[in-house]
């Protein structure tokens, strides 16, 4: 293992001095571009995921919470959904989504395609229903036409659905940040402070949970490791879905790929800044308190992470028949 | 006045059947593309249109109730607002909205930008305030460097950014529909039936009031000219504006372009399919009963009228800064 990692290593130029922190052995990789995408499944993802006719309302799509426009978040302390109700807790970005080993802060969706079908029939959120998503959809002619294109059936399902919604999912990676253009050999890419930042992210301990391409995904942690943290949302992390106590506050490891654009942090949103956010891991997860100028380094750094942003035209979303049922915003 | 109209008629091809009836006094027209526009400037209104910043919750943009993935509208009877609101009446498209003569259902604004800051700082709507809006876009460093590059200003003002909006706006033509295909003589693109329904269209007095290159926009008429209509709608029309009781339930007559998309219909949006609405302007605006066969020949040449909807890049917002007013979605 300790071979693989130095190879790693040399090839992205990190110093030696990086592979005697124990914390390299998980190192950070540049973001590949997304291949093997199923294209015509991906494009019919791509107007699910924009379609308000997927919830009670007719009035909130995925796009809504995952806002494509905005580092694919709403940049809200906690969401709102149906009816105008609030939340229980922070909406993760959609980006890079794919590399997460589990779906959603406590990890109740294995995958991307399990994940998407929940906030669809949450009550809290869309307020839709499986059932009467298909309904709607089959009484679309241009998606009947699609689906079966795709799918090759007359009956549209949800599994196909929420199959189409994860396949446009996963063409959402940022590459090519400065950051992974300076992991790659281009030394100018970073400044000199930035630099400083990622040298302290990797020697304070941050890489030992925000590791690998998405610089997080890949564990879960408990909030609150050394310092106990107290959070504005009612939800109790993993043990939610285990029921175990020794998963209590335990919470997916958030990418840090483009975070300058995803703020406020956490899963309850309580920092509403990248400095108050790396204040707070540095006291509660590694017990620490970085000077002024540390925590600017790290700041920077951060902000070198925002990839080039997905980038394809707006979907144009086939009308409904006579027969679609109408949304019921209001009932 | 009727030379130029048979010039028009014999270069779109009409028959000289149309010419004799005084409804093509007012022809209709193909859709022109959209010409003259500051580039600059449309870029960042179209930025502007999806920033839900310009709302006080943070949610709501522009282009939650003119989503241009559906039509320029939301497809809701009426829209919702801040706090899940009711709004009074339905949003009407925004596509080809600068054909109108005035804006709003009541023309209480007299152009595009005008128009634009009624929503940002309606309580109903997205319950900002023009100030409030300038103060986010102020502390946001991206939007600062645009508006300097386009207005040659440092501070940003509420005049820019409805400026802005509106020459956004202003692109957001649909060309090139199966009906302007036809108009410009394309003789196989429509069907006998679609034809029928356009020669109903100015035989039965419809042409009378969706004339122009919108098909609307152009006049103020009754809701309501043979029958009384009833409303589901607190609005007065027109009435609303200028307090006189002949401007009782005087609407602007909107466009029929894309109208395929923009159900439901009517100001009250009572009409939830194009079927119904053509029964209803029958016989509460020509004192008309069409047949079946009339009223679907004119619902098939109804849905000639979709154009080429705007394609663009969905827009990359920039990331608000330390400084950024957080929105309050639930204050």
């Amino acid at each position: 293992m300790k071979k693989t990692v130095g190879v790693i290593l040399l090839t992205y130029g990190l110093s030696l001095a990086v592979s005697t922190a124990g914390a390299a052995q998980k190192p950070v990789e540049p973001i590949a571009p997304a291949t093997g995408i199923n294209q015509a499944k991906a494009e019919l993802g791509k107007k699910l995921f924009f379609d308000p006719r997927l919830s009670k309302s007719g009035f909130i799509s995925c796009n809504s919470c995952h806002n494509l426009s905005r580092g694919g978040t709403d940049n809200l302390k906690t969401s709102i959904g149906h009816n105008w109700q609030q939340g229980p807790i922070n909406s993760p970005t959609v980006l890079n989504s794919s590399m997460n080993f589990v779906q959603f802060w406590d990890g109740r969706a294995k995958d991307l395609q399990d994940q998407a079908g929940g906030p669809i029939a949450n009550p809290g959120e869309m307020a839709f229903s499986h059932d009467l998503a298909e309904e709607v959809l089959q009484s679309i002619p241009g998606y009947v036409a699609e689906f079966k294109n795709v799918f090759g059936k007359d009956r549209i399902a949800i599994d196909q659905v929420t199959d189409a919604l994860a396949e446009f999912e996963k063409t959402l990676v940022t590459p090519n940040s400065r950051f992974d253009q300076w992991l790659k050999g281009d030394k100018e890419a970073l400044t000199a402070e930035e630099q400083a930042g990622y040298t302290l992210f990797q020697e304070s301990g941050c890489i030992s949970c925000h590791y690998g391409m998405a610089m997080g995904g890949g564990s879960f942690y408990k909030m609150g490791m050394v310092e106990e943290f107290k959070a504005n949302s009612p939800s109790q992390g993993r043990k939610d879905v285990t029921g175990k106590e020794e998963h209590y506050f335990m919470f997916k490891v958030p990418t840090l790929r483009n975070v300058e654009l995803t703020s406020p942090y956490f899963h309850d949103g309580s920092a509403r800044t990248l400095s108050q956010a790396v204040d707070t891991m540095a006291r509660h997860q590694l017990g620490k308190k970085f000077t002024q100028e540390e925590n600017g380094q790290l700041v920077a750094f951060l902000k070198t992470l925002t990839g080039e942003q997905p980038s394809f035209p707006l979907p144009i979303l086939p009308p409904s028949s006579e027969t679609t049922p109408r949304p019921k915003p209001f009932e």
